[in-house]
């Protein structure tokens, strides 16, 4: 069932990740967004007829501009915090614990939206190459979450490689693709057209003025600023780097930077250049062939760029569908962590801070690739309906962290004395200070622009995760207040009074008499609950003539039950002697299949989990191992999601 | 939440029926029963066209002949098994506990087919007065069976009445109804017409001779078979019944048998005279106006007879729908005393033995609900598609019960010397035999016409029931063969070893070590789980500082786990000291809500489940009552259902 080995958390088995691995690592999110960003903004300006393509590049040129902003901000984030928190981490020590939860809800729902937006343009741009899948995409969208599901529940074997090989294959199939085309297009003067170029548009309207216009150029540009998701990786990551390590993550993060913002642009250049006409629906294109199906754009660039050499196409498609892929695993990675973290902070059911235990993982799993298969089934795996809810999340953690970070520069200076740190700290305030407004504009612009378009549903997923978390915070906090308020009076039972469960006189029940006796009880008795007269009186000869010296009571049941008539017993025993602590011993069989169990113990259980509410009372189980018990696995371990970026990789 | 008290297992309090009050209790399902036999009768013919109708009468007497004969041999039954044991006791005693199972895993599927047709029959018989529901048959089948099933869950107070009322207005009304309308046509010579009456037939075969015909005859009659469901209830309930027991059940059932042949048979005359015509289809009536809705046959009857006072229309198609709901009822009260019964000889789980217990008999109600939902959506609730499956099953029953009777004179016969009794005992013998030969003849005209028209599935599950009750059973005797093979050694453990699990120094923990000291063990420690350095580290501090004496353990965890680490531990201590008794003490928190429990003891719970595979190992629960525990109810008792027919009832 389980692969690989489980990990340790003692530092010694760690392998520190060098640049040239930590970048894939970490980047297939942040990058396989610029798969789908440009799409965006030539769809969203498609409104306007294509006259309106003319401002794709500036749109994108924006969308790099706040880019750098956010890249240079997360690089005080680094600097700052090395010990890898992330924006919960920073909005929490700086502006409380209310920030913080309102970044761990709007990332939860983020990773959510991850996985839906990367599978859902994945199977894009595979259906670009497979008309099957074109056309069966929500199914091709669920099966694949499922396979990652599977596959994370198993535990994979993360390695850096495993990271390496489609993130690299992806960054130079995109460059050698855009360099190639652009070298055809202006220097050997090449007339490129893709298949789309000379379409018509059905636009909406095509006449936009003023600031229906500019609402537009907005709209455009808030769907491009999906490119930015996923940047942020990084700041969770620093501790899995090696020494110096903030300043290692932070040229890592200017070199993510830096490709993306060539690949998105160079995407955005050259599908303007080889005249890409791009609809919302296809019966909007004029004078395309009757059964037309739009690529994606990726796959209609590598198409004109290679034309007539198939592989080249097969190849940019493959890749980019899988570094995708990677990215929705990213999440699959993310999400048990920050939930361990949230758990932690008691935002979340305790046990699952655990990391190690297998069962809150796979809760976390399941969790996320349900809430994903919703959202995907939801919008028809349609990435321009999911790109609607998807920004909010990540714009908002991303203007909590910089007003963070902020605070935490200003409040460093107030103790600070040397003046060179005061200037390179001033500096820093200064580059998130400006990550603020930036983030924060685009902040109020995707609201503006998306809310109506399905934003809204994000929100209210995000506020309800944090009215969860803080019920949940509640309730752990007014146990612990109910435990501190009382009082130990240190004063031990007086007598401890020892009852055995009897249904029957056979081996099971002999054990937990002899076990019984074994503790000592000051006084020890069985008793049997009358449900079937004849049974009781065999039981009673039974007893008897047996060697058991344990005195038997028989305790009526008028209405055939078993659970109260037990309970009114012990209640009774308590009432006698309060001071006593009364146990009650039920023999159990253990059984190796989860359907045998159903055919046991289940009186028992029942009796178990209604005694439990009795002040003064234990309840004992003495288990008899059945035969089938053995082939019951010892617990297993997984291994853990999420462990090489976290620096727990144990390959060594 | 719960309604009416509950029922008591001495004998003291029970009620027992006169005749006038076990009719209606008994008779709801076999007189339910005429509402769709007659009609599935002439839907049959129809296949040969309107000329075949002059065979129902003679198809009807044939059914009442047969069922004239199962009444007689019911009688012999009851006089033979007053103990109300039904044919599976009958089965079993005379047949084997195989012949028994087939019986059991036949009744259960019988139940479940009850209440699909009998609620469809019911939607078909007001959807004759309330358009809407005709159209809606299927909503309106499965949300009649959810109210059922709430109904049952909460424990409905039966009582005599409940179905004395609609049972007498049911049998005064159709007496009221056949009475009148023969009495028109025959001494008054009014000429009634159905509404039906006139319209042609497409029929299928319009000329169909020798076998096919004959076949056709015989499928006819099989469908009217139906009417015999429910002749059997009164052999489970004689004990119900007032002294002298099995004569006045014999009486009843006598009186059953009369009325419902006299229903039938009026039914089938009158509908004949009057013209009714009726197709499986309603696009196959020449004739019909369009649009034109066939009513059931009882609402064209009443439609005709009371012609000009709709209040007999009404009044015949709401008592027949009240009729045929209590008819499922039965169901819901038969088949959990079916599975106490199959529990008792362990072919179902254990706990459903015990009868008053409110979880074990809702887990019957719920499974038989399902079940008919499911058997009624996926028919449509079409009563003709149904019928096709419901008679095996019954007749399965019938036969095997009538065999096992053939057997049981026959046993009798070989030690019975009183010659009075031996003739009275050929007597029923002979009876018995009559009745086998008339069974057995119908289940093989039931599989010849049904088997491919649905009867398979049927059987299928009766086969797949079958085998898992017998898995069960296996089960069952392989684990006591298992304890019966193993000698007690009579040895008792030398030495206890106490372990007390701990994450924190708080009251729960204290307690925990008071109880656990009280048990006087021999040794005594407390372990905790190393999963946080900074926790471990301040609990160590912590237990130092206080007045605790109790050694503290700290167990190491690499891979940041809890049970694993503790199992290994405990497994050493056993290792070191194979003679002794381990106990771990868990202390526990007790909350009063569900979604409280899921935030606490979670790691304890799977701990505690994997301890439970260590042998000479003890697991202790050291619940600590939180103030949210007090809100959790007492364990609640229903009344159980079928209480009244099993002579439990305590209106006394």
């Amino acid at each position: 069932m389980l692969l690989g080995r489980p990990f340790r958390s003692d530092s010694l088995g760690h392998t520190l990740l060098p640049k040239r691995i930590a970048l894939p690592v970490f980047a297939s999110d942040a990058m396989s967004s610029v798969a789908y960003a440009p799409e965006e903004i030539f769809l969203v300006l498609s409104a306007a007829g294509i006259s309106a393509y003319v401002y794709a590049p500036w749109v994108g040129l924006a969308v790099a501009v706040v880019m750098a902003v956010v890249v240079a901000s997360y690089r005080q984030n680094v600097h700052a915090y090395p010990s890898g928190g992330g924006d919960y981490e920073v909005a929490t020590t700086n502006l409380g614990p209310t920030a913080g939860l309102t970044v761990g809800s709007a990332l939860l729902v983020d990773y959510v939206l991850t996985v839906a937006v990367s599978i859902s343009s994945a199977a894009s741009n595979i259906g670009s190459a497979i008309p099957f899948v074109a056309t069966h995409k929500v199914l091709f969208a669920v099966v694949a979450i499922g396979i990652l599901t599977a596959i994370n529940l198993r535990g994979i074997r993360e390695s850096g490689t495993t990271f390496a090989i489609p993130t690299y294959a992806f960054i130079v199939g995109m460059f050698v693709m855009l360099g190639w085309g652009l070298f055809r297009i202006f220097v050997l003067g090449d007339d490129l057209r893709a298949e789309s170029a000379g379409f018509g548009l059905k636009a909406e309207d095509e006449h936009l003025y003023g600031l229906a216009f500019a609402f537009l150029i907005a709209r455009s540009f808030s769907s491009g600023c999906a490119a930015l998701t996923g940047v942020e990786a990084i700041s969770n990551g620093v501790p899995a780097f090696r020494k110096p390590k903030s300043r290692n993550a932070a040229t890592t993060l200017l070199m993510l930077g830096t490709i993306a913002i060539v690949l998105l642009m160079g995407i955005i250049i050259l599908a303007q250049k080889i005249g890409i006409v791009y609809a919302h629906n296809e019966d909007d294109l004029i004078g395309a062939p009757p059964g037309y199906h739009q690529k994606t754009l990726i796959a209609q660039l590598a198409e004109t760029v290679f034309h007539g050499f198939p592989i080249g196409f097969f190849f940019i498609t493959t890749v980019t569908a899988l570094i995708l892929v990677l990215a929705a695993n990213t999440a699959f990675n993310g999400f048990p962590v920050l939930g361990s973290i949230l758990a932690q902070d008691r935002y979340l059911p305790r046990q699952l801070h655990t990391r190690g235990d297998r069962l809150a993982f796979s809760n976390g799993i399941l969790f996320l690739s349900g809430a994903a298969i919703a959202f995907v089934v939801l919008f028809g795996a349609e990435v321009t309906k999911l790109i609607q809810l998807y920004i909010v999340g990540v714009f908002v953690s991303f203007v909590l962290s910089q007003t963070g970070m902020l605070r935490h520069w200003t409040r460093l200076l107030r103790t600070e004395a040397d003046p060179a740190q005061r200037s390179r700290m001033k500096r820093s305030r200064v580059i998130n200070a400006v990550g603020l407004s930036a983030t924060g504009t685009v902040l109020i612009i995707v609201l503006i622009t998306k809310f109506f378009a399905g934003a809204y549903i994000a929100i209210c997923t995000m506020v309800a995760i944090f009215i969860v978390m803080k019920m949940i915070h509640r309730h752990y906090d007014s146990v612990s207040r109910e435990l501190e308020e009382q009082e130990w009076d240190g004063v031990l039972p007086s007598r401890s009074h020892s009852i055995v469960l009897v249904s029957k006189l056979h081996l099971p029940t002999r054990r937990a008499l002899a076990y019984a006796r074994a503790t000592r009880p000051d006084t020890l008795e069985a008793i049997t609950v009358n449900v079937d007269e004849a049974d009781t009186r065999a039981l009673v000869r039974e007893w008897e003539q047996s060697d058991v010296t344990v005195p038997l009571k028989v305790i009526e049941s008028p209405y055939r039950e078993i659970t109260k008539p037990v309970l009114d017993y012990v209640k009774r025993v308590r009432k006698d002697s309060p001071r006593d602590v009364v146990t009650v011993f039920i023999p159990e069989y253990v059984v190796g299949h989860w359907w045998e169990q159903v055919l046991h113990n289940q009186s028992a259980l029942r009796l178990k989990g209604r005694l439990l509410f009795e002040p003064g009372v234990m309840v004992t189980s003495v288990p008899w191992q059945l035969s089938s018990s053995t082939r019951a696995r010892t617990p297993g371990m997984v291994n853990a999601p999420g462990a090489v970026r976290r620096g727990f990789d144990d390959r060594s």
